[in-house]
């Protein structure tokens, strides 16, 4: 089997995984933990590098997200790129521009259609100065 | 549609996506342009944030790899996690202590089987200071 390029992007799947990006984007800024924690494959094999920060396992991420106040920022997203493989598989990736920093991030996300629901099965966040030198 | 949990890491799959992996960091090291860029979607939706720098398209992640020199450095790989969802999906997550820094570094990749075989859809490289403070 493979992904023919019919099934890449199927609109309905686009316009649900970019819903939960959005829902996502939401929890985050509002520090809505149990929402946020949510999103997260409830599962060891979940991985998320973050800024500062590093969670092998939905444990981990739960009390990562527990010990992080809410953002004490704003921040601007660019460049949203969603990308969809069949009916239950996605990636979403954008850039963000903080309003407490000069520093542009950047923030990847894989997300899968799982029985509970979709849910990001890998998260990647980092933060560079920009433009690079 | 969803992925039972009987579909996440079918063997098979992880088998080949885990040489799928190995190959590429041989590629990465020996700066193996034709098989490095040949590793990634060619097509505009393809995404790759870097440590110092992005990507967005295919064309950009050409251009990216031939004005980087070869790696003056060998990098150890830590906590590698592949997981599969179905045939045709998977993530690819790992850590990486480089030789020429004290940083930690983060690496991830989602990769789709696409008519023309396994290829990464999008990335992302940081490096951060490790322990956090």
């Amino acid at each position: 089997m493979s992904w023919a390029p019919e099934a890449i992007d199927l609109p309905d799947v686009l316009a649900e995984v970019t819903a939960c990006f959005h829902a996502y984007e939401a929890a985050f800024m509002q520090n809505d933990l149990p929402a946020l924690i949510g999103f997260f494959w409830e599962d060891e094999r979940l991985t998320r590098y973050g800024v500062v920060d590093r969670q092998l396992g939905h444990a981990e991420q739960a009390a990562y997200r527990h010990s992080v106040p809410k953002p004490g920022f704003t921040r601007q997203l660019e460049n949203l790129r969603i990308h969809c493989f069949g009916p239950d598989m996605a990636v979403a990736l954008v850039e963000f521009l903080r309003s407490d920093t000069a520093l542009r991030g950047f923030q990847s996300q894989t997300w899968a259609r799982l029985p509970e629901g979709w849910r990001i099965v890998s998260a990647h966040v980092s933060m560079i100065p920009w433009p690079p030198t």
